[in-house]
């Protein structure tokens, strides 16, 4: 029987392995570094800290004993914080079986290297892309983990992996889709945070629906536009890993970055903002990773440019909307090289 | 200076027209039936109707007489309902001036027809398609009357005409972009009620941020698919009109659409919801016409498919959530023609 191995027992390494396991397919072991976490797992099917009162599948087994976790896996699911993947890895490095792939569902940018997750992976593993795979889409962990129904990116270089993979996670509420364009499903997750940010402020200063869903949008052609500059297909943002992720975020009250958008939105100066945020939001850090990498390929990303602004250089959020409602007349679809979609300037 | 004549004091109709007052670059007059609507925007320059309290710009002048709205106009704004187009362009064709771009503000497909609004005036009228344009988007009107920050897509295959009207229209708080995909800025608008249908379904199930947005994801991939087969640019269905539409729509819970749906979901008989809404809501009966036009062109609507079945054929909620749950396994990107991206069965 295939078996995969889950490295990290948050909220979402959690809910992943739960689906696995649902899916029942392939034997699941979730790692954890606390013994009483793993224990509630083993003994009670419960992970109390972010699922309370919900019940695992009993074919979920837990261990603290990483190698024991890793040895004979088909998979090695990473679930673990994006600024400590590669300490990680370098840890574990000697006990990952040669021919397993690596699937990542870890959502952010390397900071200092501006590094995608699956480029740290085949980095620090020194393993060639076809074996590295990225699950993303709209999977806020608690839904998921109450069994609603869901879907989800798989995507592989070596589209047989994303394939296999695919069947391993197929549960009957989880649907996932495969996909070849890791750079697009990455950026995705990346860029979203940062849209989250952006459209909490606009709630926090009482705006509606309107305002969310021009947001949302060109926030979506803003990441598009980095994407493809990166080697994505545009599609895939237009899809689950894009898209549904993007509206999933900015729609949950749960968000941290929506929250803390709302925050500073409402009137809050920033310093009091962090200073009530006990986490900081991943879009404040990511922001400026994003616009590293949007400057890098000379790309327009507006609604970026804002937060970074808004989270870094203390410009006002009122200010900031104003500067993005009255740049220069617009085709919608411009910056994507083109000759009939130049803008024009009025 | 350019003139706009804006027929139909709808709220759709009122809100644009203010936008077009507040824009400044063109006179604006609003047709409308009732005399007790024209005076009071005469008068106290509010439409208490539909904006109990906002005030609407003092330059925005109302009439009762179409002729005199019509004549020397340089734009034709329709904002009439969907199915009373045809009969209303009967009468006032003798009037719209022969150089005049018609504009649609109306969403929605002709029952019986299958047609587009912008192909009913463009027969109607015996005008060809480059003097015919659309504007759709993200538009809940409450909010753009109360002059929230949005943005829109203003469409005509002459793209000149789009330019112009996106000049006549661009205020401090709405921002249009051009497109000349009329096709599928229309689809876009017609579609997104049916998934908002779908989506009402799943929250008065009691489902939560991941199943919306999965929803709304796949509904849009749909709607693509369909808009691709008539024609339409899919970059446009991932815009303002395709998926920022969709998106507010299915946001906001002033939606007849989704509050349709969701009191379904809850539980009730179809012929209670229907007994307890005042207007049928739109997309109950267009999702039948967008079936029609799937079928027609041999496109893949699992969700327009699914909502059909349950607004018109008695399917319960929760089977047609199974039966969308336990399609086969796919990539995420099928049914658009490309080799790779065919479906795997399993």
């Amino acid at each position: 029987m295939t078996k995969v191995a889950v490295l990290g027992s948050g909220s979402w390494g959690t809910a992943f392995a739960n689906v696995v396991a649902d899916a029942g397919v392939a034997d699941t072991v979730l790692w954890g570094r606390r013994a009483e976490v793993v224990d509630e797992i083993n003994q009670r099917h419960l992970n109390p800290d972010y699922f309370p009162g919900i019940e695992l599948n009993a074919n979920l087994s837990a261990t603290t004993d990483v190698e024991r976790a890793l040895s004979g896996a088909d998979f090695v699911v990473l679930a673990v914080p994006s600024q400590t993947l590669r300490a990680n890895l370098d840890l574990w490095r000697a006990h990952i079986p040669r021919s397993a792939v690596v699937v990542s569902l870890i959502k952010g940018i390397e900071l200092g290297t501006s590094r995608r997750m699956s480029e740290v992976i085949s980095e620090v593993l020194a393993i060639p892309g076809e074996r590295v795979a990225v699950v993303s889409g709209p999977n806020l962990a608690r839904e998921i983990a109450q069994r609603q129904p869901a879907t989800a990116v798989v995507a592989c270089s070596e589209e047989r992996s994303a394939v296999r993979l695919q069947s391993i996670c197929m549960a009957p509420y989880f649907r996932p889709y495969t996909n070849t364009d890791v750079v697009g499903v990455e950026l995705g997750g990346a860029v979203k945070n940062v849209i989250a940010l952006a459209v909490g402020v606009a709630v926090g200063m009482g705006f509606g629906d309107n305002t969310k869903a021009s947001l949302i949008t060109r926030g979506l052609a803003e990441t598009v536009r980095l994407a493809v500059a990166l080697g994505a297909d545009e599609h895939t943002l237009a899809g689950l890993a894009g898209l549904g992720d993007l509206v999933a975020t900015c729609s949950s009250p749960l968000s941290r970055n929506r929250t803390f958008g709302e925050r500073l939105g409402s009137g809050m100066k920033l310093e009091e903002v962090i200073g009530e945020t006990r986490q900081t939001a991943e879009g404040v850090k990511s922001s400026q990773s994003v616009l590293e990498l949007a400057r890098a390929t000379g790309v327009d990303m507006p609604i970026t440019e804002a937060v970074v602004a808004m989270m870094h250089h203390q410009l006002p959020p009122a200010q900031a909307l104003l500067q993005f409602m009255s740049r220069s007349a617009k085709p919608e679809r411009y910056g994507l090289g083109e000759p009939s979609q130049g803008a024009h300037p009025r």
